[in-house]
């Protein structure tokens, strides 16, 4: 885990403008809000399924790049004061409170740009990536009917008291479509799974997007800001209805474990090449930050 | 002109996601940004650029939408309070004063998602359109290297006064990278020209995008509210350097004739096929709105 992310790191590091180009202060910030730090969980399954689809680790390089940008530039976005209004991320102070809020903007809305740029990159020198799909892949996943719609009806909920469905949907798309993307994206840069396994690790990312949002709703509840390196508490002060709120801690975690059951069930399919991805969806669910 | 700008808009009809599709107020926000308004002059220029490169029309479509959906989205986060805080656009109020904040920012986010999935619909069924360079081309465009950073040394420049190049080079990125961009993907349609001739399209591109920000300076401060659809009078409002304001309004008016002027001649070299191209490139110096 540690070498991918340390990977992930040299990866986005040569991707992103350099700190001395012009415009040099947007340049430093979209710097701060990507580089050293973050748990990289999005390029770590990117990776973990390459190496399920026997793919070369080079060659999901772009990729996990990708999905990584496009993770950053929501942060920056969602902790900005007309929507979350968080000051503190990764231990830092967030984008606009470091910069401001226009440079945090087009900070975000630069990674985005990046984000399809590195992907494309993707394509370059090889037979198997279709650029097309992958770039439908990754928009579909950050647009309003994935990630960016998800953060709609959050906002949207705040104060409101969900049903387990609602909250569900609401999770599907805000963390659980750049998961899944990122799952789908990694496997296709090989070719050693046929239809029904790459269906299977398809499953697999389904539940472990899911399980991964109820375990931060329960570290949101139980963590505090200094083990998170962001605001602990901040779902209860918000009134934000989460599955701690919704089904209660123990409810919680135990719906934790069993997603992450169901989501190694699913990987069975992979056969041996899918042991780094199961270690990563046990990470995901005994995380403490 | 009209019947491209009308294609344009059921070509944008058909990409957005329907307004009654959940979450309904993010997708009829995105609608309101997009659709029934804006002279289309990015989607015009890819339109003539693919004419003047012999591409079957229906082959641009998917271009032309792209660089328009771009367009919307910095439109809609450059009107947001933190940036230019503006309240009138296209003649009605901008989305964060129709919707609120968050929603504005969400329909930007999402636009331009969208921007990059609506681009490789164009590789779907032609052979020559190569979705990599395609995407490539637009995220450098509209990203830190280009609109988005053009725009971070807008805000930067407000009550400063700038020289002649610094002026330029904020523009060349702001509004020249989007419009390069549309003719030089649109020209990618087809198969007509050969290099020296790519090479004069993108030179006209180059001429018109430069015009067509002396002419909006020129406008700003000439122009009524009513006429632009948009609150006139802004740049001075807001102390911002403008080709008005670095030249004065007479020598603004004879550099905007200058560029079209070589725009003009650097089309010859395509020959008859950029007859169309010159007609926008009039336009362009000529409009009153």
């Amino acid at each position: 885990m540690q070498a991918h992310q340390a990977r992930t790191e040299g990866v986005l590091m040569e991707i992103m403008p350099p700190h001395d180009l012009a415009p040099t202060r947007l340049h430093e910030a979209m710097r701060y809000a990507v580089l050293g730090g973050g748990k990289r969980i999005r390029p770590l399954l990117a990776y973990a399924a390459g190496e399920a689809a026997g793919a070369a680790i080079e060659t999901v390089d772009a990729v996990a790049a990708a999905v990584e940008l496009i993770h950053a530039y929501s942060l920056v976005h969602d902790d900005l004061p007309c929507m979350d209004d968080d000051v503190l991320r990764r231990g830092k102070p967030t984008v606009h409170v470091q910069y401001d809020e226009a440079t945090a903007l087009l900070v975000g809305d630069s990674l985005q740009s990046l984000a399809f740029e590195a992907l494309v990159r993707g394509a370059q020198g090889s037979t198997l990536f279709d650029a097309a799909a992958a770039v439908r892949m990754l928009a579909r996943a950050s647009g309003s009917r994935g990630m960016a719609g998800g953060q709609a009806v959050d906002l949207d909920s705040l104060g409101k008291s969900l049903t387990l469905p609602e909250l569900e949907f609401m999770h599907v798309h805000k963390t659980g479509a750049l998961i899944r993307a990122a799952v789908w994206l990694g496997a296709r840069c090989g070719a050693a799974l046929d239809v029904r396994q790459l269906d299977a690790l398809d499953h697999f990312a389904k539940f472990m997007g899911l399980a991964f949002q109820v375990v931060d709703d329960v570290l949101d509840a139980t963590a505090s800001t200094a083990t998170l390196g962001k605001t602990a508490g901040k779902d209860a002060e918000h009134d934000k209805p989460t599955y701690v709120t919704v089904l209660g801690l123990d409810e919680a975690r135990r719906l934790a474990d069993e997603l992450q059951r169901d989501a190694l069930e699913a990987l069975e399919a992979v056969g041996d090449g899918g042991s780094r991805l199961a270690q990563l969806g046990r990470f995901i669910v005994t995380r403490e930050f």
